[in-house]
């Protein structure tokens, strides 16, 4: 891999596996959720997430290129991690934990598509540089949704 | 773990481990990294997180408990990520690829610092509040350097 084309091909199939994993992961996380709120945003970003992914693969489309994911450690680390919280933690610690996590899952997806888009932008793909910048918007909706929660109830417990 | 109290000390315990196992992973970085700018960021942010662990020993001491590192499944994925670029990229691909892996630890302390300072004001520990809100800040001035790299140099290539 050498040129920022190339780059960009991987990372856009490290973040399509990674949204693929998190379909996975989020009605674990809205079971899991005790504090209503929380679970209604599972719920909502799960939807959100789907989304997502047929949007990636406009963008690979864009670029001519097939979807695919590749294995993405960072994402399976993120989820392993909630994995764990879900196994050891309970009440208040659960919830506030869950939240917790599901917000590093977004900051990790903010960093991502960040990079991803201004590639894009680089690259010349406009295309893709637009839906990027979608997905990039609605993952710091769902985090900004996430801080709410938490200031507003969860941590308060 | 059942209490916020229990959940702000277990993630004080994962930060504490992650930003010691980034003190490991940035020299390497550092090393691996042709754009003198994001080598220099790469130097300069190493001796901010001997900084930040000494701040953490601080937090922990705050709130009446011994400093210790607990295994963190995020962090490791995050620098396994970073660890596979430095195998197979090289050229452009391997300094936009760090910078944005660089990018997406700071993302992850972005959100923990977040989640903890928040925690530490909800249970009363002023002077932890005080001293993970300026880390946070640090974080976000790291991040928001590694962006200006980005825009400025390195995806230009």
């Amino acid at each position: 891999m050498k040129s920022l084309a190339e780059l960009f091909e991987h990372t856009l199939q490290d973040i399509y596996y990674a949204e693929n994993a998190i379909t996975k992961a989020l009605p674990k996380v809205a079971k899991a959720a005790k504090n209503s709120d929380l679970k209604k945003a599972a719920e909502e970003h799960l939807s959100e997430t789907k989304q997502q992914i047929s949007t990636l693969k406009k963008v690979f489309s864009s670029i001519g290129k097939e979807a695919k994911g590749e294995k993405c450690d960072a994402i399976e680390g993120l989820i392993k991690e909630a994995d764990g919280l879900m196994e050891e933690a309970s009440g208040t610690a659960l919830d506030a934990g869950l939240l917790a996590a599901c917000q590093a899952v977004e900051h990790y997806e903010i960093a991502r598509y960040g990079s991803l888009r201004e590639w894009a932008k680089v690259l010349g793909h406009d295309e893709a540089h637009k839906l990027l910048s979608e997905i990039l918007d609605q993952e710091k909706a769902a985090n900004n949704k996430l801080t709410n929660i938490a200031v507003a109830g969860i941590n308060k417990r």
